[in-house]
């Protein structure tokens, strides 16, 4: 086993080039070895092996900086810089992360997961170097999903002006990125790739024309002084184009590298890969195998038996349902039609379902102007992914006062993908904001209440649920509505009340039957239902309040406003998450971890307010 | 005059084509003159004259939507839909704003003010008009300088693959944003212009190449089967390119549109104006004659002999001190030089000087590379458009703690720009991040303190201050650094401690002296100074927290969450901006309107503690 001696990059390097091509086919067979018993993403590292290697062979890492989009592609990268047999921990708590991480290992240069930051990072990188006098290279590896984010562009505008910069884009194109391809740009990319492999090893630094056709191309430029040439969109921005070559075709890939790293200014490389490559059934089904779970790769991906309804298919359902007694929605989604649970939508309809590719910006502002002309626009997108668009929900949004729903999967923590995906905040960026509702859900039939009340608030509305399965609740098939800004006692007891925020009603509820306290589902952060909250604290020595995102800013800072505004003063007890980044591992056990499950709760309340009593705490101002 | 008979755009309607050459040197006129009045923006509207009135004149508004991007270019358009007498009262409170807005005018399709939303916006519209089955056309008019937001190219990726959609993008360059541009994108459309004006009105609905020119490109696609095929950028994005022409030219223009006007699926038309056309002073510096306070058109703008200096110049002098101090410091900016104070730090350290484009969350990321590379990044960005960069700031420098700073000008209420420019949310959106330091100025010494603290401190920090000049306190020429997370107790009084935060010192000392209350000076939202808190518990009768910021989630939640966990009941007042937004007017009048001046701080105290013994209210729980 050649794989067995790599501890190094180092090691890599003093292969012979014959012996990269075993080496790729032994480094594939572990990723799928090793995804099959953590579970992870697949498809992607199956299609960045043969890249992975040759970038490590041509360039000299660590001192050259590797920045990995997205991220989720790095496991091959993982397994050749010192972390093969950590890859049994992977996604794990205290077990490697399923991102490039800066703390895990000198070789991950910059922390990805959220997708199209890795050229603005390594230009960067590229900078420093270039101030600091160094001649290291900055490499960002890329793919074509990736670069429809503006942020991609903003960087390769940028980019494109610096002539002596050591900054290498490489494209890995693979028409895919976790829904199929969408926009312009992917149809370019396609009639780019109608010319295929053009530029074999030995045509590298060359144009990717063909003679006869450059020298056409010299006349016509002659001709027409000052217009435009043939060129690719990627030269228009001032890089040097190559590509497109097979990701795939060590042969291709090595000398192309070696003869990019001898050339100066911004380097643009276009490579073509299969997501899945090697695996036959990632292969033909790479969505599905994008992020599988645990899986025998001989038998593939069995279909599940799951019982419970996730909260993504809560809203996948209520979807379709709403569309079809209101002709005026539409369903809008940044990339994520699997995950977001709008496959369904799209396929019943087709005409009014909108993938505006990785765009989160452009997907809220889109939706504005859909609102302006009396469209409903839904707009699904991850908790995590809506701090892309923060600026849009601001000022193009909520300051309008238009007409938006946004359906926040994700919200909280969110297990094996870590403090990169977590949705912890949205609670606190959401309710400063004037005009908007703000929704958490408690459960699967809740969920489906607060979606079709945001749906009907005529300004804009955000539910957030919580990653994967609810609690089994029944969800009734009607389209009702909750009355706006009003909460629920669900257990009646005395001295604590606990307000619960969403994902927090069931544990909260566990608390309150260890401690006999009561236990209200608040419901709305916002608006705030003031009257529930006056009433629990007349009628209680204090007040506990628990939500799953940050304390700081949240649901509870919302509960003690309240009160401060109504000249109460009341014992509060403030529970969520803690002000730090919680990396990845199952998220019941991180909640747990937080204090936030039952037992942790009622702990929480016990040391604070004491154990049998609950009473207030002395006033020591 | 035929101006004063245009009351609406039907009525320009009316006009034969001969006439509206004279109109223009009207409208020309009145802008220059209601803006010398009035102040406000002034390059830009004279830039647009000729494009407004053949826009209104060849479309059906307001059945046809115009979105005009950032929107302060809007004042011809305002003038020829019914606002004509409005114009005096411009960016005055109870006036006409600046920006479009949708409650001031069916003409003012969608709000605009921040850079670069406006194809997503009418790419929304005209999707609603594809569903409702209308014919109305849908028009985003973009400058050069807003073309480079990566959200403007997330639309057109979206929007090139709707074929039958009524999309008209109508690229205004004028070689301008509001700094001169930069980036890739800029230079290829200089080198676009180099064959400028080459479609005139009897060659619209072709491609810009002269025949001969059309038929070498026709044969050299015959030859490279497959391969590119000379196009703009534009038409790679899927849009018919029809430019650049004339925009001053309404013969140009004119029959342009009605062409345009005629064809389906998206349109792309390149049009060339130049910022301050027609007043030779703006023409000659579009930067200074941007936008001018008022000033007298036969002599131009004098420069004023200002005394106190504004917080922009405090932070310019602190970069170029600290940048000669430390040859570590890089300055970014994203496209606001001027407005950033950052002219002379690019005179002297032109190497350490970045200006990115209206590229907000690529100056973050980029920064966040810089700073992996050792650098210290300093990004200077106005409160309004972090917004723009959220993701980038958690995701990328919180999440890795990288060492950035942030200095953010204008924030808090912002005047005549209005409610879209306000820098309000900045404190509750930044404190709920993990590893975040967040400072508010109170006085332009400190502010340069505050700087000098967040610089030293590595990781991620940020100081707020607001926009214009400050109270006038000597700056100190050092680069002494303020202890993190302590504030300082700036008055001794008795029963009531205001806690004040930034720009809230001054008036609250007002306050404080009216009421003989203790005042402190917090300078941190983050970490907060949790000690001052409780010794100030501990020695009054009730804590009053001001901020010149949302209370939802700002300093003073703050506050109260300290309270919360220090288990301390304490009647805390919170005062600061409340949960609306606010528009444009006198920032000082606006402050005192929200009761945020000393005698609304002293004001606010009284009511809710009681006039003369401010004493614990009843806790009525």
């Amino acid at each position: 086993m050649l794989l067995n001696s790599i501890n190094t990059p180092a090691d890599l390097r003093r292969l012979s080039r014959p012996q990269l091509k075993p080496l790729a086919e032994e480094l594939r067979g572990f990723v799928l070895d090793s995804v099959s018993k953590t579970g992870g993403h697949l498809s992607s590292n199956l299609g960045t092996v043969e890249l992975t290697i040759a970038l490590h062979y041509v360039f000299n890492t660590p001192e050259d900086r590797i920045v990995w989009d997205v991220g989720h592609q790095t496991y091959p990268h993982k397994i050749l810089t010192g972390r093969r047999d950590s890859m049994s921990t992977l996604r794990q708590q205290d077990g490697i992360s399923g991102f490039p991480r800066r703390a895990e290992s000198e070789y991950d240069t910059f922390g990805t997961a959220h997708s199209s930051t890795s050229i603005s990072a390594a230009l960067g990188m590229a900078m420093a170097a270039k101030t600091q006098g160094s001649d290291r290279h900055a490499i960002a590896v890329i793919g074509d999903g990736a670069m429809t984010a503006g942020m991609a562009f903003e960087a390769l505008n940028n980019a494109g002006v610096y002539d002596d910069v050591n900054l290498l884009v490489i494209l890995n194109d693979n028409d895919m990125s976790i829904s199929p391809p969408v926009g312009a740009l992917n149809r370019y990319l396609a009639r780019l790739m109608s010319g295929k492999f053009y530029a074999k090893a030995r045509d590298v630094g060359k144009s990717v024309l063909p003679a006869p056709v450059l020298e056409l191309a010299k006349r016509l430029e002659e001709h027409a002084k000052g217009m435009i040439v043939p060129a690719t969109m990627f030269e228009e921005f001032g890089f040097n184009y190559i590509g497109p070559i097979d990701g795939h075709d060590l042969d291709s890939l090595v000398p192309t590298l070696q003869n990019l790293k001898n050339l100066k200014g911004p380097q643009f490389l276009h490579v073509v890969t299969k997501k899945g490559q090697g695996y036959k059934l990632a292969e033909a089904d790479p969505v599905l195998y994008h992020g599988p779970g645990k899986f025998n790769p001989t038998e593939g991906i069995k279909p599940s038996a799951s019982g419970k309804l996730t909260y993504t298919q809560v809203f996948g359902d209520w979807l379709c349902d709403m569309a079809a007694a209101d002709d005026k929605l539409v369903g809008i989604t940044p990339a994520m039609r699997e995950g977001s649970g709008m496959v369904g939508f799209e396929k019943k309809f087709p005409t009014r379902y909108y993938d505006v590719g990785i765009a989160e910006q452009h997907a809220v502002t889109f939706a504005a102007g859909m609102a302006c002309e009396g469209m409903k626009p839904v707009v699904a997108i991850y908790s995590t992914f809506l701090q892309r668009a923060y600026d849009q929900l601001i000022h193009d949004v909520a300051l309008q006062n238009l007409d938006v729903t946004f359906a926040l999967d994700r919200a909280g923590l969110v297990g094996a993908d870590g403090a990169t995906h977590a949705g912890n905040y949205d609670l606190a960026f959401l309710r400063c904001i004037p005009n908007m509702v703000v929704m958490a859900a408690s459960d699967e039939n809740e969920c489906r209440q607060m979606l079709s009340t945001a749906y009907q608030y005529k300004g804009p509305a955000a539910v957030r649920y919580p990653r994967g399965a609810g609690i089994g609740t029944t969800v009734q098939k009607n389209l009702d509505v909750l009355p706006l800004g009003r909460g629920e006692v669900r257990r009646d007891g005395r001295d604590i009340a606990i307000l619960a925020f969403g994902s927090m009603l069931a544990p909260a509820l566990g608390a309150g039957d260890k401690l006999n306290a009561t236990v209200a589902n608040m419901r709305f952060i916002k608006p705030l239902d003031v009257e529930l909250v006056k009433q629990l604290a007349a009628t209680h020595d204090a007040l506990v309040t628990v939500e799953e995102g940050c304390i700081m800013g949240g649901a509870g800072a919302a509960v003690s406003e309240a009160l401060a505004a109504a000249g109460i003063t009341k014992p509060v007890l403030h529970l969520g998450l803690p002000d730090r980044f919680i990396d990845h591992g199952d998220a019941g056990q991180l909640l747990a971890q937080c204090g936030l499950d039952a037992g942790g709760i009622a702990q929480s309340i016990v040391q604070r307010f004491g154990k049998d009593q609950p009473r207030l705490v002395v006033n020591n101002g």
